[in-house]
């Protein structure tokens, strides 16, 4: 766990951890690396290798929003559980979504104009339609990142840290989130690698262990300094209060944290994070980036967890509705 | 190369073919199979194994269009080399593409009622825009595969078989086409393993190796019998005489045919299809399905080959423009 960043881009070894079948035989597999560990960074379930590094991208969210609680930005500008959930979002930038972004700007006294979140699309595909056949070019504000852009220009506002630059890796705001992340996840702050993301924020790597240790934490306020539990916990509630401001329709995320009682973030290049408050972490990577691949092996391994939620495996249909395969977990 | 249907869905052996880096880390990582044979079925280069079954989804489409030629339909109805080459695509739904799947079928005496090729958006995202933006349905006639559909309902029409059932794996055009495949490709029928593909009519699963044999041989019309050679000919050389047809805006099998003088047909899951009238195919599988991998892979694969195409890795950018990472071939 007090590994520096590794020197190499070795590829971390993984497993099989879902088929594609079609007709009699498998058409592709999905390999990956799933860890499951308790708050005190011991190992309950791992399978590949969880040493090596994973890329959180948008899993992260939970925790990059920390700052915006222990400020005391949230307090002040009056956040709803609302509106701190859409600020730890993959969002589908539907109205409810857009509402909650505006309104947090607005309470820091600021606007759409000053999103630097990168625009694209809705991920919801009906708000993209909307958009493309009225003949409008996507926002920054409808980029899936809006809430936590919203968040992170809040925390500026609050502390006076300068909100033009805020996406620098060398500003005290992302310098802050890192130092946050590495004590959440009990690794030094040398051991966080930091690269773009997407949105154009910092995009964190961790051991998947340590990533998994961290979401044990924040799903439980476990092994964390008081103050930091404490918006750890706030920020958890609110996410779990308001399931469809972290995603939205048709959402995994939305849908698993309806159904029971977990802390669930996924992430870019198919990263899933998965916090139970009885006292454990998941986190899981599959290899190869593909998101069909999440929802079977998450449902399995949660199933494993004792944790059932239906069916997880997914039927192929053709586009007659006739099954052509089916996405088979492996554990 | 005769062994029959294997009775179990084992994972055949592949290798890493291609990282997704972002910074200074693998943030994602794609395997796969590849195999280079000659006409006679001696191996080239193999990664991976050559053994295993692969289906050949949409880029068995120029080896299920050899009855349209074989039977006298293409002659009989006067197709074009378009309508030849349409006939094989996994094509964009733009204009040209369904003027010529409509020509096909006025030709054939039949209308897009016949079509069974099962709905969904063009694949060109502004084709797609227009549509969704009229409020229009998709119809069967937008699906990539409604050239194969219509080439396969002219030559039931010129055969006297039956039209409405001609999707179903025991109606004699896919008997034929069963059998087509299999002496293309020098297997025996019962080693041509057959489910659904998603457009309704049979899927095939070869040995990787057969199905490079195959491509060797439909590209050169050696080892084959002379009328079989002859269709297999046209055939190639209609797809190579319009690009556009095959594939079209954007697209790699377009883009590759148009800069160098091979044979080139994508499908479904990550499979690729090439083939060098010089004495050779090439069968790529990226085992996890993501079409992200195929353009750098064969790239490096080709230049290995003596085909070179510029360069083959893809920056990955943010929604800043900015490089993020790259996708970079292993080979």
């Amino acid at each position: 766990m007090n590994e520096p960043v590794p020197d190499n881009a070795g590829l971390p070894e993984d497993v099989p951890l879902a088929t594609v079948r079609r007709g009699e035989l498998v058409e592709s597999v999905h390999r990956g690396r799933l860890a499951v560990f308790d708050p005190r960074g011991d190992k309950i379930e791992a399978l590949g290798d969880s040493e090596a590094y994973v890329y959180l991208r948008s899993s992260a969210k939970p925790l990059q929003a920390l700052p915006l609680v222990l400020s005391g930005t949230a307090d002040a500008i009056g956040l709803t559980d609302e509106e701190l959930a859409v600020a730890c979002a993959s969002h589908n930038a539907e109205e409810p979504h857009l509402a909650a972004v505006r309104s947090i700007l607005e309470k820091a006294g600021l606007s759409e104009d000053d999103l630097q979140s990168g625009a694209h699309l809705p991920m919801y595909g009906p708000a993209a339609d909307k958009l493309v056949c009225k003949g409008e070019e996507p926002r920054p504000i409808h980029g899936n990142c809006s809430g936590k852009h919203a968040g992170m220009l809040a925390v500026c506002v609050h502390e006076n840290y300068e909100t033009l630059t805020y996406r620098d890796p060398a500003h005290p705001l992302q310098r802050r989130i890192l130092g946050l992340i590495a004590e959440t996840c009990g690794v030094p702050e040398d051991g966080v690698l930091v690269a773009g993301d997407n949105c154009g924020v910092p995009a964190f790597a961790l051991p998947l262990r340590s990533f998994a240790t961290g979401l044990a934490r924040i799903a439980t306020g476990e092994e964390l300094p008081d103050q930091l539990a404490g918006a750890a916990l706030r920020i958890r509630d609110a996410m779990r209060a308001h399931p469809s401001m972290v995603a939205g329709t048709e959402r995994f995320d939305t849908e698993l944290m309806e159904q029971t009682h977990l802390l669930v973030k996924g992430g870019a290049e198919a990263v899933l994070a998965v916090g139970n408050f009885e006292g454990w972490g998941m986190a899981l990577k599959i290899s190869d980036g593909s998101q069909r691949a999440v929802r079977p092996v998450a449902l399995a391994a949660l199933e494993h967890m004792g944790v059932r939620m239906g069916e997880g495996d997914s039927i192929v249909r053709g586009l007659h509705g006739e099954e052509v395969g089916e996405i088979e977990a492996l554990i």
